[in-house]
């Protein structure tokens, strides 16, 4: 059995605070998120930006209005985003890069990124890689095999193309099928690293196997890879879940001595899990909407969700409920009511005990239903058109 | 600058012996092999086999007659071997790989494995893959850019090519450039090799690049490519210097565990240099040949060289000459006296003092400049035809 990279710097969080009770401990490394994120711990300890008003103004002026993962901070952190506006107000572009760890179905909380991915792309008209990174997962997982891990992530591109990204612009890496693009790259980046540096960043360990040490030239090798295909270098922008940042931060470290821009990050937030907290796992199927799933397992799993509601009908009338807690809230925070003004308003008849949390339910399982009937739709047209979004030789 | 693994295990031999002075000190390792090499000692340490007379006889029933090579003892050690020829005896045939780590021009030293693969590979009828390491040579070498080792792989496949190997059963891996065909059998091995086995093994350091942790993986999976390709499992023969032992004991510890036959290997010797002791360094080129040398600067090399010679020729002619530390006598050894009765004779001759080492010297000049005139018409030769061996997709 393969352990699990510990802690052994602050690159990777994995301490109790002084108040958490041992199964709610926060751990998040690239490969495992747990328990109650802080964020403003994670911000601190892994040495990011916060998102400021300017820069918010700044990025303002090329999206007309704020999409709202960035004006509810879902994305709250960067590394390097200023830098980036700064070349662009100069007119040069830039380079999106995301991706996913192809160990599974896709959940309504991996959309969370691409959403704004997508955004983002429509807004600055530029180009995206996405990296499946089927190799990662079959690395870091002691039963996973190199058939599941790619068969997953073809299953996962088609979510990616649903949401609407646009062949022209949007070039799907999958790491196994795709490594004579990027092994050259991988080699130059993994020449600069040492093990010692990789052991800090990452908690590598003696057990650690070396195909799992070579990974983050891998995960690099994106950032890079637009220079290679049209000889044009530009800046990598990564929208992301925040425990991917370490590798970010091992390839800033090196990306001006290749000849590349530095790659630069905003991070977001995890949509939480429909249990008590933490990141919606797809370890707990219960706890997570998959894009896929039907409507009657979304109304069963929308209604044993934890909520900030009361033991008695009569109470939560009287005493009003807690939206703060609430796992269903999120749903409307991050992505299921745009409207500001309607979604206050949700607030506030939940803390006011005007609406229960059966009617609030029934609300956002009829909103994810058709969400997902509309997805599944497009991702079962997106099984005609998947090959266009893969790099020609 | 990056450090060269050191020994921490009997893996990778790197001490003094009593006796050796500073600079003769024995260091075998995958990537550097210098002072006076103590095969006995490496068989012991490396806990490989001798090649005994009864294996040697079984190899002789399917030669016809022992390559001078194998007869002489220029190969001297297995793993494996037996296993293979029992295979073989019971219809399995076998398939064989060996490569070339391309970090400069190839000398007569380089040739001695591969005129021995080329007899095994006609008289077993069998298939050879060639690994040219470029990717290992920039990762290892601080000072190396991927250009070069690509330059220098294409440069020294011609060289192979030239000695007579067959396009219809001889296929060229340029790791870079073939890395689409590798990639996924190296997941496979290096899910299952551990830092601290790749540690033990290859003596890598806190300051080693995660490239070359990796490397290992890569150097095992032409062992597995034959299945890939045909889905025939065979298992694989490695003809090499026994510097790359490590690798392949690695490798034969996880071979069964992927579900292929453990590869076997059999260990030569490296032709001395021209100077006083160690391998031929293409480091130190006055004391190597190399195949694009013209004649004069041929002469001039075996003119310089070290012999077991006396100070005058007076003094020669009386006491005779020691043809056990003269390089030049080891060139007649490993590749230029076929005839064992000829070769006995110039022994006896050269220890009787009755022939001096000018005339030795002449004589071994004309056959490396013919020799070499030959290598090189048919190596230029090579460039129409050095596609036909690269691996089609």
């Amino acid at each position: 059995m393969t352990e699990k990279p510990q802690s052994p710097s602050k690159s990777v969080i994995q301490t109790s605070s002084p108040n958490s009770s041992e199964n709610n401990e926060m751990v998040v490394t690239p490969w495992e998120v747990k328990g109650k994120v802080d964020y403003e711990r994670l911000v601190r300890e892994f040495g990011t930006q916060p998102l400021t008003e300017d820069l918010l103004k700044r990025v303002e002026k090329y999206t007309d209005k704020l999409h709202l993962q960035i004006e509810r901070r879902i994305f709250f952190s960067h590394r390097g985003l200023d830098t980036v506006l700064d070349l662009y107000d100069e007119g040069i572009k830039f380079v999106l890069y995301t991706g996913r760890g192809p160990s599974g179905p896709v959940h309504i909380g991996h959309l969370v990124p691409w959403i704004f991915t997508l955004h983002l792309q429509q807004k600055f008209d530029t180009r995206l890689y996405f990296q499946m990174t089927d190799d990662e997962k079959f690395l870091v997982d002691d039963e996973a095999t190199l058939n599941e891990t790619r068969k997953y992530a073809y299953e996962n591109a088609l979510d990616l193309i649903a949401l609407g990204f646009k062949p022209e612009n949007t070039f799907i890496i999958y790491d196994v099928k795709d490594m004579d693009l990027l092994y050259d790259i991988t080699l130059e980046v993994a020449k600069r690293i040492t093990y010692s540096t990789a052991r800090a960043s990452f908690g590598f360990q003696d057990s650690t196997n070396i195909g799992w040490i070579y990974w983050p030239a891998i995960q690099a090798a994106p950032c890079f890879i637009h220079k290679k295909l049209t000889g044009e270098n530009l800046p990598a922008l990564i929208p992301a879940a925040i425990d991917q940042d370490p590798y970010w931060r091992v390839t800033r470290d090196i990306a001006e001595k290749l000849g590349y821009y530095k790659p630069a990050q905003i991070h977001c937030r995890f949509l939480p899990g429909l249990g008590a907290g933490g990141k919606m796992s797809a370890s707990m199927p219960e706890t997570s909407i998959f894009t896929m799933d039907q409507p009657d397992v979304v109304k069963k799993k929308i209604w044993n969700a934890f909520t900030g509601g009361k033991g008695t009908a009569a109470e939560q009338r009287k005493l009003g409920a807690d939206p703060i807690v609430c796992s269903i809230f999120q749903y409307y925070f991050y992505l299921f009511e745009e409207d500001n003004t309607k979604l206050e308003e949700r607030e506030r008849r939940c803390r006011a005990g005007e609406m229960l949390c059966g009617e609030c339910k029934n609300d956002i399982a009829a909103k994810l239903n058709k969400f997902l009937a509309e997805h599944q739709r497009k991702r079962e047209k997106a099984k005609d058109v998947i090959d266009q979004y893969h790099i020609k030789r």
